[in-house]
């Protein structure tokens, strides 16, 4: 299926800390941001989490983004000075935010376990919405 | 102005080898990818270049969604495990394709000033495309 990822690309995006996540505006324009993130099987979650924002939490544009227009890019690259070793994996996904339930305390603890940074800051307690992001297309470049 | 780089970013953006654009298509869907690129004066240029591509230039996704909405996105950042050091620097611009002229010329020469690998790759006498990203609107965050 090309919305299922392989065991080698669930391994490369586990070995990667960020992401970056592209969504859309009501207008059509994209914002593009450097996000934290954990892998449950074939999902993506990427918390709203306590870096500080100029803004409380539901008025974040990405949020915003994806309560308009669903859709959502992430990939996760390799650079390298030798060309030959570039590559990336991109996720064309379908985003939801999650608040609550089962699968919002798994996304957090995967997230805990993920970075030591969330269990300092006490993400598990602080109630913040987690974008959920189900692939619908994978694209793979490079070795 | 908001949409005019300060001598600080262009240094942080200058110190960077890829940044990650994000284009969207006429049906709204967000693409983002890992780009080389050469910052000239307040402007950024990325070329179509001669890494393996499935299709032609002229067929890349992300000429064809410049070509139906030239609103764009690129972010240039930094992560490190001390997350008082993340930063970024989110430009959104206006896109458009060039591939003639001084303009394009200036801008060839600054990506094989920049990559050695583009002048080994011949860049200068490929004739392909270049977007160029004027910045209507730029966002820093962090340290």
């Amino acid at each position: 299926m090309i919305n299922s990822l392989t065991k080698k690309q669930k391994d490369f995006i586990n070995s990667q800390r960020i992401g970056r996540l592209a969504t859309v505006d009501e207008n059509g324009k994209p914002l593009v941001l450097p996000v934290c993130f954990a892998l449950r099987g074939n999902i993506i979650y990427t918390p709203i989490d306590k870096k500080p924002k100029k803004v409380t939490a539901y008025n974040l544009r990405r949020l915003k983004n994806i309560y308009s227009n669903p859709n959502v890019s992430i990939v996760f690259d390799r650079y390298s000075e030798d060309w030959t070793r570039l590559y990336y994996i991109m996720v064309e996904g379908e985003a939801s935010v999650i608040q609550e339930g089962e699968e919002y305390k798994h996304s957090l603890n995967s997230l805990v376990q993920k970075y030591d940074q969330y269990r300092e800051m006490g993400l598990l307690s602080l109630g913040l919405p987690v974008i959920k992001i189900e692939p619908k297309k994978i694209i793979c470049w490079g070795n």
